[in-house]
């Protein structure tokens, strides 16, 4: 059985440097958890990078079916754990032991995409540009382009979910699937988790034959691990889930390097759902309970949670509230991940209950054992929020913010004036939708996915997917951190001009033995 | 025939509240040329980027088709310009006749490429999971993704390329190809060429019966008027082309935005040529005569300029210095862009001079009117630019610094420590290459674009050039400015999650309308 040690998984070398520890601890009882775990120091950190530099020389080479298989390799070795895993994780988060064997899965399957999307090959999107030796009034040059590793990169681990969006989450899947070690920064409210995990990774690399270094975990609870990891100049990008205040200030770190990096920072968002009249009309009760469901799932504490949920001017709205506040009073509240997490929560409420524009609607029964929380339903009407942009960020946990509009144009200008957020949802009837088409055209320049008629909080892992959006969102809206397209954002483009056909990566020369799609004088082919 | 007035242009109409004026120079009598030109008041550039945001929600819905008629005929509006255009840019910039005749030339096969992008559409790269209703534990949802247009762009004009880098350079014809309205900062250095090039953007506009504001053009000397824009809510891009300095401080200030936005700033290289043994010692008169036509090519007002040569430990390392040096006091000089760029230039000379660990090998014959300057060559050894990163920072003009190595072992370490730069080129025969691979490899992390066997300054716009590279070559390596894959900068991707066929794009509806590339359930296919 895979022991927990506390201690840096530096390549494949354990060390326990720092003399400061910590423990985890049980949310649900308020206790310890065995383990002290050491604080990185820099020299670690320091370490951990020089290894993914070194091993990066080599990684980069491996051919894609090697990378493949370590990608399934590591789905499986994280499998393998076994219950060790998935009880200490119980143990850290709280969280049920079904909502974790799924989030194993999803983790799992993760992996395994990008596996194939690795050994297909295509997504280096190869140009090839041929050679016109006697064009006037210059010959064209043989000019080839691909996309390449970028190097090192630095995740940091999210707390609301320690496996999907954690040490072998999505940003060290699609780091690794590009070619790039990664040095993963473990959220410190499930050490543990995160260094099973950390073994199973290092397991399939040793299994592939491949070099130390390809992954580090370094954990710690301050801020002085991951900024010595952002500001370390072999770092060439970040990845990171969390709050705003987190992503943004690595963000800002890395733009004052002396060589800036990407920083891919998902911070959350209160993800606006648009009650349509024909829907909120002919499925009250199904939306209704729907809401109640999505809003405090996981306890709330997922990203695209539907904070904030916007309502016509129509009779069946007062059924809606009503049923809505039905179902949240029959509901069993939930353990949040961590005391930090439940008084921000609790913070967030208390702001919403104080401010004179707000009122509440109702919560779910009081509950004061360990980290429980209530859930909250809150309302206000749509001119306040403009008002008062405050009212459109984030209270992460198990609330949401019910917002009366008197109309259409009313709606419609909230819209112009939202900030970024991950999603927008619309619940509506085909005649809604052609009413509001208008809406949908707005909301495209706001949010990175907008669903009709389901709530936001399933993420699905496809090629489609985008987990992303306008900035406060994300800090790169250009980006996804779900689904394949995640790959690109840890590489870029390299282009070869005039190379003897020896020289040229296989990707680009020109018998195509990887036989990729590839943009051949303009035209893709295969 | 189009007349200069030296106004703004604000959409459609001119504009003049600024007070104070400024005229161009004739670089090479330096001499005032005709129209005074208003420099532009903060009011007028909030009113250009509001005639744009006004605009982009009439562009973005524009057909393909109509999009790229739009590029076509800016194309042909600036060829109809005539003599009128070449005139005043050969007055504005000294650059000679056939150089511009072949700028002009490039800048319309610039726009008609991106026209045949946007026509054929597959670049929106859309992507399609079909729902599986009956999967468990859950329903897989329909999920759709393609890019869309970001919104109003600013866009700064080079001083070096004043068509092909300028008001309708290759960072306006990629906005515009991806649906983005322009604002663009026209370079003080020659205003008149720019408001004559905006005149044809616009007449083509108004040609196609396209709203006002999809092109604007602003013009002022100091750093304010282009603050303005970056600081301006509605621009969400910049595309730039200038110094380090320049580009610097707009990054920096798009990142200090209260919404951040992606500034592509091409701040220029040293670009180093590496010289490998069996090349040099095959074609040492080829290659010497070649390398002083391409530093001095354009008065060596060229990002790509050659600005660093690397030198074998060899023989004919000698002869090939003498014959450089010969051939560059056979050849004519010439003149800068404006007596700020050769003083710019001669402040960057001296320094070189002054250098301890530099020595000069020879200059080009003195001439001393108007805005003329010698060629310089220096040498110096790789030990000491290791040392002295500075000798690896661009001196923007005729100047190039050979560099001696003392073998294969110095030239990796060498490459190792390389800062970024758009380009690298290997001379070398097929033996040198297998010879030195792992200088490819090193490379590949350093550079945009590698090239083999010829010199950097051609920079040919096609599907898979690269020109850009890892910081400080540029603010943002993963993009390219010239070739058409610039048009990724200006898009982001959005979902579609559940929708209904008509309220789907074009672009991801079922039947395909547009008959373009899609990633269908993992599979590409038209």
């Amino acid at each position: 059985m895979t022991q927990i040690t506390g201690h840096q998984l530096i390549g494949f070398s354990t060390s326990a440097q720092g003399t400061e520890t910590f423990q985890a601890a049980n949310p649900a009882q308020a206790s310890k958890l065995e383990v002290n775990f050491h604080e990185a120091t820099s020299n670690e950190v320091h370490e951990a990078v020089e290894k993914a530099q070194a091993a990066f020389q080599l990684f980069k080479k491996v051919s894609n079916a090697r990378k493949a298989q370590l990608l399934i390799d590591i789905a499986d070795e994280i499998l393998a754990l076994g219950d060790t895993l998935i009880e200490r994780c119980m143990a850290e988060t709280a969280l049920p032991r079904p909502r974790l064997e799924g989030e194993r899965g999803r983790t799992m399957n993760q992996l395994k995409l990008f596996a194939e999307v690795v050994k297909e090959g295509s997504w280096v999107d190869a140009r090839i540009d041929t050679a016109i030796p006697d064009r006037q009034p210059l010959p064209k040059p043989d000019i080839r382009q691909m996309q390449v590793a970028l190097g090192p990169v630095g995740v940091f681990g999210a707390s609301n979910f320690p496996l999907a969006f954690s040490v072998a989450g999505g940003d060290t899947a699609s780091a690794l699937a590009a070619g790039c070690p990664v040095v993963v920064k473990g959220h410190p409210l499930h050490p543990g988790t995160s260094e099973l995990v950390g073994h199973a990774i290092n397991k399939a690399i040793q299994k592939n034959g491949l070099p130390e270094g390809i992954f580090s975990l370094v954990q710690g609870t301050g801020i002085e691990v991951g900024m010595t990891l952002v500001q370390h100049p072999g770092i060439t990008a970040i990845g990171f889930t969390g709050s705003y205040r987190g992503g943004k200030a690595l963000f800002d770190a890395a733009n004052q390097r002396a060589v800036p990096i990407p920083v891919y920072a998902e911070m959350g968002s209160t993800n606006p759902v648009f009650m349509l009249p024909g829907a909120l009309e002919a499925k009250t009760e199904e939306l209704a309970k729907g809401l109640a469901g999505s809003f405090t799932l996981g306890v709330g504490q997922f990203c695209t949670n539907p904070g904030m949920v916007i309502l016509p001017e129509h009779e069946s709205a007062t059924t809606f509230k009503n049923i809505l506040n039905q179902a949240n009073q029959e509901s069993a509240g939930g353990t949040m991940l961590s005391a930090g997490i439940k008084s921000a929560f609790e913070h967030g409420v208390s702001q919403l209950k104080e401010n004179g524009a707000v009122s509440s609607i109702g919560s779910s029964p009081n509950t004061a054992e360990g980290n429980q929380v209530q859930s909250h339903i809150f309302e206000t009407s749509l001119e306040e929020v403009i008002k008062d942009s405050s009212l459109q960020h984030e209270v992460f946990g198990p609330s949401t913010l019910l917002v009366n509009s008197s109309g259409k144009e009313d709606i419609l200008n909230f819209a112009r004036n939202l900030e970024g957020h991950l999603t927008a949802t619309l619940f509506g009837t085909e005649a809604d939708l052609a009413e509001y088409a208008e809406l949908i055209d707005i909301l495209e320049q706001k949010v990175g996915r907008i669903i009709f008629n389901s709530f936001p909080t399933g993420v699905e892992v496809c090629h489609s997917m985008v987990h992303g959006g306008p900035f406060p969102a994300t800090t790169a809206p250009q980006t996804t951190s779900v689904g394949t397209a995640a790959i690109k954002r840890f590489a870029r483009p390299v282009c070869y001009q005039g190379f003897p056909q020896s020289a040229l990566p296989e990707a680009l020369k020109d018998e195509n033995p990887l036989g990729i799609w590839r943009l051949v004088d303009g035209e893709l082919k295969k």
